[in-house]
């Protein structure tokens, strides 16, 4: 076939004049430490006990939890006694919202199954239900402009959001953000046409009796209404109960409020750098996480992988010439109070920081990183030409493609911001819920994780990233 | 920086010329044929709930065991329910070695800690021990020379094989057979020197209390004595208190036995070609699996998907010109005796094989195939040309590398053979262990594997491997 022909006559022309060009020194040492780093995560690494720490003597931290607290005292502390430098706490107030004693949901004396519980958890944010639960007909929507063709039909009744993630995406975000506009504005736009409360499918392909929870909005100037998820399995069965009998009504209570802003912080720390201190490649994570589960995969990896990053070139002795930060944000899932803080205090008053890469994906074994940048241009390169020193972990995939909710805003004031991306097939399996907790991660492919972090923070701190911002 | 700019040129000059020539008629239409399989996979696959069914309702499946007879017929079963063509049995007798009811053992009166037990379990093919067990110091080895220069010092004394995986392997199988030799020699050598028994610490990297079993052999002419896997907690338990006190000894128990041989079979169906009938492409997993866990990622996982492979072509209505035959292979584990069976009917009486793919690493995200053939000869690149059908997944890496324990025999005779590869660092987790269950297998992952089956058989089914053999 000529198209092969044509593909494998490249490939050892690419062979030929690579081995022709060589690899010069500085690529040879980088390769040289970025194996050493590697082996030093696998052997010994401290990522998977540290975050086994963290799921299990903290636990889930919604922000403004004691939890949540706690776990910022406990990062403050790692990170000393990890030997990182300028250890601190930047202060930030953050939304404190609670779930309260109360979720449940049944349908009410349906005429085929009687009244039958249903599996549901507030959306966070939601506001509570009246004590004794609000009770509406269902009706079930798949788009806001099915919603919005209700009109005065929809005035009194549960609107219950069924579209499922759809299956055929490869990477399972693609779905994720095909599908999360009904959690997100789901209950705004059915409070518009007056429905009183709404349920929203779990942010999951998978079927189970697991809901799963995650942030919801309010609009100014229209009726707050309450929000829960329900598991796929029960909205499976409300959906086949809804084709097979008129006027099935559900029964919705909720307890969740909203209380006062809570103080709390983002946790930094770092390895200064020898020859410019004051440009800083940043690392990070976000230390709370919904008030289900552990906050394993999400995101209690990506904290734990940013420090391991930094205590593998410590242990290595490894000198970068520019700072390395660790930073663990605060409050992610439900305001991004700790990323616009850390943004805000970096435009005033510094330190320039050159990249930032946070790892907010799971746990999971490392494919590559994304670069927020256009992929011909030059700050894509400066950072794509070191693929090579992951490939011996086959996460040499460099794309264009998102950074992270926390540090997105650092790219607006010219910090070159990329993600660390894994594989994403189990992510939803256990996001925002009971299931995503410390048994459901691997510790080599955490360890690799930060593995990849410590290469491409060590190299980009030495080398830069070749101009400014994208 | 001269290395990079080189590969950047290369990049460039390779995107141009494989834009320049193009995509053929064909590559395009297997793209699209790719592309569908794949999409019906994730949206509507059964792999996943076949595998759910024969780790719940069957359970771990030993040759020779009830449960593996159950295993066969229903995968018979399962093959007509899926419409194959020729769905029938080759009969087979495999070895039967059970387990019996007593597996322990303990630390007896240690001054240090008294008399504490330690978690094992016989290895596969093991002789029991006396009724109340064998009593022997303790000698910690790692290697066989240290064995054999242990000499008549060994003599009375249970040998303690304690040489761990290699963390730093990337790819946790080269890990694993850098130790496994320990499991599989461990009580011939031990014999020659006059020990009674062998402890082998588990092959895994993980640190916990489950031991992991796995087939062990003894030699004509030295003595059979009693061999268990220790997990690895308590190796490294048993290991200290080793360095901390002269004279340890163990009390080991094993009720394990062998049985005489059982009558089993592989199982076989497949999609009969419509053009080359007697020409096969086989997709093949095994059948049998150890007695512990589930069987299910070793090999349940690849014995639905060969059979998901052939049902998701069916289901899409291709008609491959050559034939696919799934064959879920017997006796794997501990005699592979399916397997030889199987490659001397074929060499004795056909149909030629002109290519298999085994699928016996778990069921993770696939990463792409392993040739076992010259990466510069033309069967190596008749397959590898096709690896642009698998992108949109990520399991395009086509390396030289062994195939499958089942099949590699028939490479002997002709036929290109090839294994599945996939993201390898849960494997050893769960590998021949309590641990190996369904909850450990993810559906996506396992859909992704079958549908790189199903898209590779079809293509090769179609397009034939361009030369005979390797």
């Amino acid at each position: 076939m000529k198209f092969s022909a044509a593909v494998f006559l490249v490939l050892i022309l690419s062979t030929v004049i690579v081995a022709f060009a060589g690899e010069p020194d500085s690529a040879r040492a980088y390769k040289d430490v970025a194996g050493k780093i590697i082996d030093e995560a696998l052997a010994n690494g401290q990522a998977y006990s540290r975050l086994r720490e963290l799921c299990l003597q903290i636990g889930p931290r919604l922000s403004g939890s004691p939890a949540a607290a706690a776990a910022v005292e406990w990062s403050r502390q790692e990170m000393v006694k990890a030997g990182l430098d300028n250890v601190h706490l930047q202060p930030v107030m953050v939304p404190h919202w609670v779930r309260g004693e109360v979720e449940e949901a049944s349908v009410v004396n349906s005429r085929q199954v009687g009244t039958v519980p249903l599996t549901v958890c507030a959306l966070g944010g939601s506001v509570a239900t009246p004590a004794l639960g609000v009770v509406g007909k269902v009706i079930e929507v798949k788009t806001f402009e099915e919603v919005r063709r209700l009109g005065a039909g929809a005035k009194g009744a549960i609107l219950f959001y069924n579209r499922p993630f759809d299956k055929t995406e490869r990477n399972t975000f693609n779905a994720y953000v095909g599908a999360v506009d009904q959690r997100g504005r789901g209950a705004i736009e059915a409070a518009r046409v007056g429905a009183v409360a709404v349920l929203v499918r779990s942010m999951t392909s998978r079927l189970d009796d697991i809901p799963h929870t995650g942030v919801m909005h309010y609009e100014d100037g229209v009726p707050q209404i309450p929000a829960a998820a329900i598991s796929t399995v029960g909205a499976n069965f409300l959906s086949e109960l809804l084709q097979a009998e008129a006027g099935v009504r559900v029964n919705l209570r909720l307890s969740s409020h909203t209380l006062r802003d809570a103080p709390s912080a983002n946790v930094i720390g770092e390895i200064t750098g020898t020859e410019l201190p004051d440009e800083v490649v940043l690392l990070g994570g976000h230390l709370d996480s919904w008030d289900k589960g552990q906050g394993a995969h999400d995101d209690g990896a990506g904290c734990v992988q940013a420090l391991e990053a930094l205590s593998l070139l410590k242990t290595l002795g490894l000198k970068p010439k520019r700072t390395i930060r660790a930073v663990m944000f605060i409050n992610e899932e439900n305001g991004t109070r700790g990323g616009k803080a850390y943004a805000a205090e970096i435009a005033a008053n510094g330190p320039r920081h050159i990249a930032a890469i946070e790892s907010d994906r799971g746990g999971f074994m490392p494919t590559g990183i994304s670069v927020d940048a256009d992929p011909g241009g030059p700050a894509f390169k400066s950072v794509a030409k070191w693929s090579f020193l992951l490939e011996s972990i086959q996460a040499h995939r460099f794309e264009k493609g998102y950074s992270g909710v926390d540090i997105a805003a650092l790219g607006d004031h010219g910090t070159l911001v990329m993600g660390l991306v894994v594989e994403s097939q189990r992510y939803f399996d256990y996001h925002h819920s009971d299931n995503d907790t410390i048994d459901k991660v691997n510790e080599r492919e955490l360890e690799l994780g930060a593995a990849t972090l410590a290469v491409m923070s060590y190299v980009l701190a030495n080398e830069g990233v070749g101009v400014e911002g994208r």
